[in-house]
């Protein structure tokens, strides 16, 4: 997982990686506007590019995110996942759209941590499943989205350090409950 | 169902219906800033009140929409469909949440009669079925999103006008596909 920093040293990283199953890169709006060539060039080697709905604008240029992530997606990466905050997530790759739910919340204690905490629960999922198929994002993405509902209702890592495994399961559950039609 | 007009001209027309099995509301900025307490008078009486978010947060004042919701509750309707636009909608009861996607699409024409039609969706589908379950009303949210997603494709009428059925039971499937994990 190569988390938000410059392009130059994600790509570097990358380098010195042997047979990786698989890449995640993650950016910000520092770098788009600043080192954009070379996050393009970086986002080509990556599988899943992760961002958020004002950095998919912004690195397009274009405010349809449905068209926006299908820009991205000629980059070179074959997923793209863009967070929504409130409004959950959008996962595409050529042949596939999923749209998660966020995890309705009443109080945000503190956003920070919240896109990173997202990534480590999509990497964390897949790793554990050991399996790439489209049914596995999909649960990776509702498991990273449970994991940054978490991350929210506290300071620092202070909710995480308290976290059992089946609250996570409870709110997995519960996004399949208000999703369920 | 009381289309979005003055709230006392919704109060008079309720007051002509005699037994009505559902009763669904919709309103507008201008009535919550110019008649909020006739607004409030009317929705104590209806069962459904259908709002986009920037109107709830005006009528509550608070910024967070679940909250929001519980607010709007607590003004007296059984049933509160909250629509975001390109972010979907969502729904809620004193014990149930669901959170419908929207229907994506690259292209919005006009998004007059948007607001209507989703309402038109919405009490369409109930009436055909004649039954107010939890279940069947999240399947009236999401054929009131896909009929809301062909009116604003196109101007006026034109798209509902020459809509087929299989059409909207291709976009009722599509949206159930993008929901699936």
């Amino acid at each position: 997982f190569l988390a938000n920093i410059n392009p130059e040293l994600q790509m570097d990283v990358l380098k010195q990686v042997t047979g990786p199953k698989l890449v995640v890169c993650d950016t910000m709006n520092l770098w788009i506007s600043e080192r954009k060539p070379q996050l393009l060039e970086t986002i080509k080697k990556v599988d899943v590019f992760i961002l958020n709905d004002a950095e998919a604008r912004q690195i397009t240029g274009e405010p349809n995110l449905i068209k926006a992530a299908k820009m991205i997606l000629d980059y070179g990466p074959n997923r793209v996942i863009i967070k929504k905050g409130e409004h959950g997530s959008m996962s595409f790759t050529d042949d596939s759209y999923f749209s998660c739910p966020a995890y309705p919340l009443e109080d945000i204690l503190d956003p920070t941590g919240a896109g990173d905490t997202f990534a480590g629960g999509f990497m964390g999922y897949l790793a554990s499943v050991d399996n790439l198929s489209e049914e596995s994002c999909r649960k990776a993405i509702v498991y990273a989205t449970v994991m940054a509902s978490f991350n929210v209702q506290d300071f620092s890592l202070e909710r995480q350090r308290i976290l059992t495994r089946d609250e996570i399961e409870s709110r997995f559950s519960e996004i399949k409950d208000i999703s369920r039609f």
